[in-house]
């Protein structure tokens, strides 16, 4: 018996995290084991790429094109030392992030060829795809004044969310949606602007499906 | 005005960076200015990269589409920080290894689909592309024999090269000479059997070409 993969997207503040421990303890209750995972990371060498492409451990930013290919050798390791393993054992993976965000950051924010970038991604997880995929679609200025409260109640500063972003951000969001709707048998689109219980009961609705 | 990129390919023992040598020599007596560079490497997260792909430096080894996709990502970074800028300034550019390698090692010899790596290639290299590729041919036994001798002399054992590594490398042979077909244009394929004089002659007429 496989465990089912669920994979969680959505921009900063949609609530990914705080969804991601409710499935679990919630499939916890029915006796179903899940783990939850995060990119970049969770392995060895995923974690070495992760200290290269957030604290600059080599000493130099990677390109455009190198730090996406160093997100998907991050990937790939995850999904062959990590979430394959545990799929064969039974075990659920709830992963925060993972293919879409490529797509929607690295092409549809970026500009990198989506096209290009989803064949790569198919490259990297090879063994593994989602068997859902919870799409917490936010509105940008939810997401940023979400962010902004966060960001003020840690005492830090909110002023790298500038107007230029903005278009950024928008331009993720359009590509999460336009993915959500090429592949409707995966994605599953939740208004992540609710609080966040009546989201777990929209979240949770769906996955019974899988059950 | 532009230099122009030359790559070398071929096994180990073919002679690649000696030829190089010759080459930036023979350019330069003529007042071209070339530069060496070779893979993985050649800038500071290409030598990041190099130290997880040859030193273990994550402290796992990297899962074959993950090592592909590390050698991919130094090679984004060869391009964009060097290659690029220096083939700009007009400056010819030799290059030990490049995209065929990964084609050919990693694609033909350990089975990866091999339209997929090219697909990757030419993501990574995006910019440019090698006006030249010089592919030193050596049937795998001579190269072998090239080898052990080298590290007979270095006083070091060639006891790796075992008879389960020559299938490898007859099809990584297969594979240059495949890509060699595939692309007349830019494939010149020279016999790297003969002596050093001779190969380099033979590499000088190809090279006069250009220019």
């Amino acid at each position: 018996m496989h465990g089912k993969f669920i994979t969680l997207e959505g921009p900063e503040g949609s609530g990914k995290s705080t969804q991601a421990q409710m499935i679990i303890r919630r499939l916890g209750e029915m006796g179903i084991e899940a783990m939850y995972t995060r990119e970049p990371g969770g392995t060895a060498l995923g974690e070495a790429i992760r200290n290269i492409l957030q604290h600059n451990a080599a000493g130099e930013a990677p390109c455009e094109r190198a730090e996406l290919l160093l997100f998907e050798a991050s990937r790939n390791q995850l999904v062959e030392k990590v979430i394959r393993p545990a799929l064969e054992k039974g075990t659920w993976v709830i992963c925060d992030r993972f293919i879409d965000s490529t797509t929607a950051y690295q092409g549809y924010g970026r500009g990198l060829p989506v096209d290009e970038v989803q064949a790569i991604n198919s490259f990297a997880i090879h063994w593994i795809a989602p068997d859902l995929t919870l799409l917490l679609d936010l509105d940008v200025n939810t997401g940023f004044d979400r962010i902004a409260q966060r960001y003020l109640e840690l005492g830090e500063s909110a002023d790298r969310f500038e107007q230029e972003e903005r278009s950024f951000h928008e331009r993720v969001r359009q590509g999460y949606l336009t993915q959500a709707d090429t592949e409707p048998e995966r994605f599953r689109t939740v208004d992540a602007s609710q609080d966040p219980e009546t989201v777990s009961t929209a979240i949770w609705d769906i996955i019974q499906e899988l059950l």
